[in-house]
């Protein structure tokens, strides 16, 4: 759950709430430059940010995890080379093509890493890249190095936002969260709003803190923070081949309790996480399924999951519609399918904390599907609005308020417990995603 | 692939073509009856057909094979039990609700059995009963048992095409296939057009035979063309709690070769499948996924299972977008979270017949991208045109042709070969499933 409440926050309240989040740690600048140019696969041309981190130093205590995905991108094969190099000094970010499984995808990559280094005064080494974007389509690299100059010269030490507005795709709205702990900070920014499932999606999270943790920690507590944050959201079931959490840390400020600093980096990174749900292509209900009872902890997450990847569930939660029977069928296909003996009649089920299901049978009466509607209405983010064309885009704008549609599952079987946040399945996603490079 | 080429075919020669697919084996009746009524859960009224299937003799010779989903339906725990009887004599079949979890289900279910084979000088273990439509409601007993003789009155030895038509929900039109061998025929009927997933779905399925088969031999069979037809189609991954594949044969037509009666069977299965995913709720393309080289069939099947069931490349399909990416990553994340190891330079991809993938590395150009358009255009079922509220509600009609998307994974790991059937995911299956109900 997040750790503000920015229900009712209008535009311009949360546009100051988002400047405020965005204050840098010490001994990080952000720039960014954008330009036009035309893909070597397309026939028209497009547009791309080119979004550079820099260290005041370069640091060896920096950490990232990666997609599992079969076909990673460039930057990612690239990425985990660089978990063993001595130290990092910048990252460079470009949108709109991701750089998979391009022809000379990784020496693109690598050549855009000496340009930056040359610039800046580092060694290859000392660059990660990311990319995001399409998938397939080559890098346009000579445009990408004119740019690089551009960029530098953006370069400030006082806010991450033109980075968090620099690296996305499809998202609505830049994705910002941040601690304050013992003088320094936890700063952290999200891209990513389709493809995003379990195991790190088309997902882009870097996270910098000016507060001291040494290297092999901060990929330890890395690596606990994504497990219970990251890995825990869905919102297509899909798998993106770029995903990459990375956290850097400039050492700036001593002394800080390893504690607080491993409390920090979760809340940063679980309010990330359900903002990049509440983000989601489409989305118009989050849903937050807790599970609990399991017989394992791995069961709880893989039922989670099932429930909010059960499209015809996704769809009637759009709908605002209680289709209770949808989410038993989830559940059903789950426990069947599992190898684990689940007795449904231990099971109870609610939403919104309405019991809708217990004893092996439900519960329902019209007066709580009624409640049940109501409950449904009030998590719901906007209003559909097609065009007359049929045509469905959401509103540009921040979200309304941070309500979830609460699913509890009480399985009875054992003491395991998991929390998965995932979307509905709207017009409005089928509208992104069949139309997104025409 | 269907048997038969309906391409071309306009409505009045499809409705033939029906018509006489629909011709009842030697020894059985179909008659049905519609009737409106208030479920107990709702507050407006509802439509139900009752349909029964009565055979002259009762017979030792059927089968049946049920969802493996964790909260089967009633009828689908009594249909478990009617397996051991030694003889059956009919099946009734009710459309709108399934049965599935309410209150007294299977004593609802097993009264209606009662009553069916009061009327028809039957046991009661000798009734099928099968039900479809919302779960978690009542059925309506009393309007059901009303509804019993005007459905006997209307029983016909011609055809079996009313029942067909009787079982739908949101079918869009009704799906027989049958072979003629020897004398004898398999005539099988179909409903299923959401939550339908291997493991069987919201699928009901009947086929009846006049060739003499004996009852192991024909539950064996049945298993097999099964596997190979109806377990390899998903339209949305759900996986029915209702589902149910049954077998049943009067014998009266002696002396058929097994072999030419497993092939029939095969094919009237394999034809329906296809004809559910082609009517699938909102497809407007249907898939065919071909995974050739796999280390074994069930790698095959799942990665096939995979790549039909991936939201992001379901969309780009539907928007006609030949967006290779999406494909590709669907690929990797089943792969990257498999135990296998497969070579990713060994694959190959092809889309229509247009190779898009080798050696590792994409091979696409402006020209291939105009020609995958053209696959998918013609693949197109038909063209969504949403009213001017934005609602998308496709014609309600035979399908214009039985095209598919052909999509070729040849893995180069092994030998091993599965093709699965899908279909994508559109405006027109949010509209269905987000207010299915309402």
């Amino acid at each position: 759950m997040p750790s503000t409440d920015l229900t009712f926050l209008n535009h311009d309240e949360h546009r100051a709430w988002l400047r405020d989040q965005s204050k840098l740690p010490l001994g990080f600048n952000v720039g960014t430059t954008t330009f036009d140019f035309t893909p070597q696969e397309a026939l028209k041309s497009a547009t791309m940010t080119l979004t550079l981190i820099t260290l005041d130093e370069p640091t060896a205590d920096f950490g990232a995890v990666f997609t599992q995905n079969a076909f990673p991108g460039a930057p990612v094969i690239i990425g985990r080379e660089r978990l063993a190099a001595p130290s990092l000094g910048a990252l460079v970010i470009n949108n709109k093509i991701s750089n998979v499984c391009a022809p000379d995808g990784v020496e693109t990559s690598e050549k855009i890493c000496a340009e930056t280094a040359e610039l800046l005064g580092f060694k290859s080494n000392q660059i990660f890249p990311s990319s995001t974007g399409i998938i397939g389509w080559r890098l346009p690299a000579d445009a990408m190095i004119t740019a690089l100059p551009p960029a530098r010269t953006a370069l400030q030490s006082e806010s991450i936002l033109p980075a968090a507005e620099g690296i996305v795709t499809t998202d609505l709205y830049p994705k910002v969260r941040s601690v304050s702990i013992g003088g320094g900070r936890i700063v952290g920014i999200a891209k990513g709003a389709g493809m995003v499932e379990p195991n790190l999606a088309t997902m882009l999270v870097y996270l910098l803190t000016d507060i001291e943790v040494p290297r092999e920690v901060l990929r330890t507590e890395l690596i606990r923070a994504v497990n219970k944050s990251f890995n825990r959201i869905s919102i297509d079931s899909d798998t993106s081949t770029s995903d990459t959490v990375a956290a850097v840390s400039s050492g700036r400020v001593k002394d800080v309790a390893l504690s607080e600093f491993t409390q920090g980096l979760e809340q940063v990174c679980q309010d990330l996480a359900e903002d990049v749900v509440r983000n989601g292509e489409g989305v118009r209900h989050v849903m937050r399924v807790a599970v609990r009872g399991a017989p394992d902890i791995r069961f709880a997450t893989e039922l989670g999951r099932a429930v909010v990847n059960a499209p015809l569930f996704k769809c009637a939660i759009a709908g605002n519609d209680p289709n209770v029977g949808r989410l038993v069928q989830a559940i059903g296909r789950y426990v069947g399918n599992s190898a684990q003996l689940v007795d449904v009649s231990s099971m109870s089920l609610s939403i919104g904390g309405i019991e809708i299901f217990g004893g092996g049978v439900f519960k329902l009466d019209p007066q709580k599907e009624v409640a049940l509607q109501a409950h449904l209405q009030a998590a719901q983010l906007y209003e559909s609005q097609p065009t007359e064309s049929g045509v469905f885009l959401p509103p540009i704008d921040y979200p309304a308020h941070e309500r979830c549609v609460e699913i509890d599952i009480q399985l009875g079987t054992g003491t395991a417990a998991a929390t998965v946040l995932g979307g509905d399945l709207t017009h409005e996603y089928v509208t992104e995603n069949a139309d997104y490079r025409s």
